[in-house]
């Protein structure tokens, strides 16, 4: 597999580095998240390494790309396991994670390593979905409970959730008093942003936070989100915060044959790389 | 075939009785409204019963699911028929219909069947086209012509018209005789809605109303709508009407293999429901 | 082959050429923009001639349809001067050249046909990328490089562009000396028209200057671009300029199999032809 | 649109004329009949005009191509009757007409019309369905009553069907009686051919009869049909009949994108074209 | 979600019970047999009951179908354990069990419960992939180890296989040993079904037998397999074993958007039920 | 991009080196050969490296992949030398070159570069078409030209040509004069591998041999092709021969969403290398 355009350095040298995790197992509706790395890394060819935006190019920084971990089949515990190592490793290494996604479970073992180190870690979430239920269809872990193991590892009043625009009734009252949710919109990024101030931060993308015409190619499109240029906004806001780990989650490219929705996932990254290391 | 997702009380318990029409028989360009029924109560299953936008749920009201109508092949007029007599049938029993179609033409016979009851009754219409032909490749009865054949049935300045950007120059001119128009947007339905008060409505939205990136499998896409946050809000203002009936028609779901449109055609019809009931 | 609707005049009694130039050979990414001519007249039969945007009627002017030029296939340079051929005989005898793409290599030819008459021509630019590289992959003659190949023929100052969001750090180094570049949007394009005032025009327009979930079906979609309305807008604003030739290229309809690509281009053509012609 | 390849004689100069009869409104499963002369007027064109077959080839013949008949969406008499009345008139005229269908309700009205002038005419059906049901969901006209409709017009064995494997006992039952149905294969007709003799035959050629492999592109595929080379084997022995009319129905071209369909019809139609002219 | 067509007896009254196990948790390459139920249930609907091969009528049976198992995601072992104790319960009410995958894992549990009662239970096993391996990526429940597992259930000597034409040199080496394997065809079944004679069977369908291109829709598809008209043979010839279960697995409907490999599924089973059935 | 499955030995230790020619300029039809290569590594690790047909496994033998040529886009005669060079170097180490298409053209400079070192060679070709012509649409170099190319290298009496099912008439004419063309099937090629005897071979496979039902994935289907098995045969009999240089061209992967056509090149690939290897 070619690597994502830009991420070329070697692990050594890299302040970043990007990695795969093709996992889709508790996907119930559409499946497919686990070949978002390979479309992407593919289709990053397509693009360039400069972004007029920022005007910054991805060739200035130390940027590796470690592949795909090959996680079993079928046995979700055990992936998510390795997940974990794999982050706690580049943490170690002094390095910035960059994990692409596969489904949205797979954020939290990326949140538990990078809790080790990083005590006071605040979670930025972009979504369409809260992610807050306590079961889904019988189990803990899921996509759609993922948030929720992510605050019993680092606590109250640590999550900021943005663009949410589905979820129980009650996802949404327990939201009011465990998160920061934000309905609908980016709205209030900027501001929470200066709340948020200098402590660690872990960004997590889901895709499906732009609105379905934007990005078709997911699991559960949910009508209603936010444009490209929006997100491209609170990207570059982002850029003012401490992150030290993040992920692109949620494209499921068979669904979508134009390509259209594995394009904006690889200019998520390169913005986002960029606006994370711009700061340092 | 599964219920639409929270339309599962018995017909006798029901405030609301949603169908399915699915006839696409005068179709010229591209057919396959007919499988939107199907796909909808599919699909369905992917959203959530609660609306974050208006704060509701669909378990709270009386709500079901009759299934839909088997209608012939082939044969135009015994199918109008078909669906005429179900509304009548289901409005006689104080319940206040919601089909979902199927091609535009399944819109009159709803109308000449609840005007049987609401002699005053008015038309609010969302929709890229006019369909105020008087005939289309000879035949009366078509999709383009299904809002003349309303007028024939409710008279002048009864149709309220939004979101048209395409149609002959002659139908932008009759308009302006017989029916309110808006061109390009909603604007203007809020101020409308006040003038419509409390005469009973009936609501049909042709799902092209939207623009063809957040709506791209319908017959004949037409570039240039509006955006799904747009018509949540007009849903919204709708509520304050006094709506008698009302119909999503228009989805072409092999048109679109993403699922987006099919996603789209399924929240208009949870907010849709929800803003009718919020008032009563 | 069908005509576009609406160009079925007589060749000897038009205002306005319209040809077909299918070439796509130097695309590498993804081809299949020389299917676009095709598409586009097939699928102009399910657009209406008139416009309520400008209130004008194509069945109003004298409108040719020229047909398709047959391009040989793996012979580039010869494939364009077959393009500049035609169109210096369209221009020969009065008439303006509208030419559907293709690759946007095929605006080359047509700029240099038109230079001939026309020695301040002016060319207006809408598309995502800046197109300016001098070399790509080695060769002088590619997508890549048209504006380049152009500036050579036109000199600096004379090309506006709008829209552009993505290229090298250097090409937009490059314009700030050779071209009036906007970047990311339309904004600006009405003072500039000032500037520009009664000079000859060529307009051409890179389809995916739009959004991508506007036009999936081009080959390189680059997300963060512009909505169809806005592109009306700026047609719209082009009546004022004084056009003697145009294009709509890099639609590749293959990567849509929703249509609504090309849908976006026949409504495009529709549009800047009756704004080109309506100011005449 | 284009002509079918090597179609391009003047109709007074014609020895056969091919038609295309877009109808599909009866078909209940999946619908699309209706595109199946465009697609293979503009497929036939990657195909030779050469057969080696036969060595025989298409410009050694007086061969028209008359185009689509419009038919009305939504009124299945009106169709049947334009049918018929086109037939009738190139039969008037001496040629020999070629329908290209469409669903297979439209050779009805062709072979009404050759009754006209050959009292004695034979029916040979290429099928996989029996088309013998005397109601499909309660309607007389529709795809699986054709050959029923058919046998009410030329009676008792008259007609011979081919490749059948699908149907309800009753319509294998009633066949026994009423017409000479062979199960599965092909096999039996030669031994046929002897026996219809010189006797007028409409040649009616269903393509789904070839296995759903070679002939995906169908709206009732039916797995164990026979093989293109059968196919060809048999079209071969029909050159010894006398053929009056011939048509080629219910490709439906939507549900194959490889496009294997559409050249598999284009094929057949040249080499029945052949066979049937080459007796003469 | 509707029956499989003429599965429309009570379970009590019933002789054979069909259910789905739409799991397809260990699938590596191409998942998507989870879809598997729902589209054989949906599609079956354009089959007859009755079977022109066997004289046989789905409706002279009791047959019922008892849904889809809601299997956890993300948990194979559990999943299994559901299988087998659903298997068990219909075994236990004397009757047949039926299963539609889901990934050929499935037959494991299925086999399992079956042994219970049935100690000398043979497994026929049709299928391009040779499943025999001990391990794969790690994991012993997995869809290429599935006959392995059989195998430590049943014993040597018991598992007889058809059509095998891919897998590691090593499993055919273990093979020799330990089961009947035929590669290739299904060459030397009649003669192997008396061997068999009247011990019971479990009769297990990977449909991937079928060559590609009369079966695309599946995870691996491996060229230069049967056609339907074999298979079909082999199904009659199966008629007079002593049938106590069988099983369809591994068509996985999204990669076939023509539906020809869920039409071969659809046609399988009632042919499969038909032989089974007839014999007792 | 990864290596073909078991092609992962250094260049230096290989007795065969494969590579990709991903070229497609003179396709005039349906463009998208040029993916090929991609596809065909990507999919391969779905095979076995182990035959079961020939009991042969490529982990026996030294085979590398070379990659991908990096041919410019629009420039035929450039990506012609590229590849004619490239096959000049294989040949100087002593090894065989096996090359991956794209369009059939590729084969002209491959055999030029062999004639070099083998003066006798033999052309064997297995395809639907003659490619025969001296021109096509103006140009010598084509798709449908190459055996006539080749032919004017090597000279009469050495072309072997298989499978053909399409042509001019002129061109089944001059075959009579100039080569050894065998009508529809490979009957008659185990004969004539004894008149080859030990002359090196060049075994050229245009994958549209195949019939489309087998391999729909391709600029030009023509039904009435061969089995995959029947191929197979084809190759094993090749095994006798002497062949010096091999290539599988015509695969347009794009064309064919269910992967039947790139599994049909892959394993036609491995089962070559083996027969080709195994002789040795």
């Amino acid at each position: 597999m070619p690597d994502f355009i830009g991420f070329d350095s070697s692990y050594e040298k890299a302040e970043m580095v990007l990695f795969g995790a093709p996992f889709d197992g508790t996907v119930s509706f559409r499946p497919g998240a686990r070949f978002a790395p390979e479309a992407i890394r593919k289709d990053s060819w397509g693009l360039e390494t400069y972004s007029p935006y920022q005007d910054e190019d991805l060739e200035t920084y130390g940027l590796s790309d470690a592949g795909d971990l090959e996680l079993p089949f079928g046995n979700t515990a055990k992936a998510l396991d390795m997940i974990e190592r794999h982050v706690r490793s580049i943490v170690r290494d002094g390095k910035i994670p960059f994990m692409v996604g596969g489904e949205h479970l797979v954020t939290y073992p990326a949140v538990k390593a990078l809790r080790e180190k990083h005590e006071d870690i605040c979670v930025v979430h972009f979504d369409a979905h809260a992610d807050l239920r306590d079961e889904y269809l019988g189990e803990k872990l899921s996509h759609a409970t993922v948030m929720r193991r992510v605050w019993e590892t680092i606590g109250d009043g640590r999550i900021y959730q943005y663009g949410i625009r589905s979820g129980l009734r009650g996802e949404f009252e327990w939201a009011k008093r465990h998160t920061f949710l934000r309905k609908f919109s980016l709205e209030g990024f900027n501001e929470d942003c200066r709340a948020i101030g200098d402590r660690p931060v872990y960004l997590t993308v889901d895709m499906d936070v732009l609105d379905p015409s934007a990005f078709p190619g997911t699991g559960t499109p949910e009508p209603g989100g936010i444009s490209f240029n929006e997100l491209l906004g609170a990207i570059d806001s982002a850029g003012g915060l401490n992150v030290v780990g993040a992920d692109v989650v949620e494209l499921s490219p068979h669904y979508d044959q134009s390509g259209i929705s594995t394009a904006a996932a690889c200019k998520t990254i390169r913005e986002m790389t960029l606006a994370i290391l711009r700061k340092k």
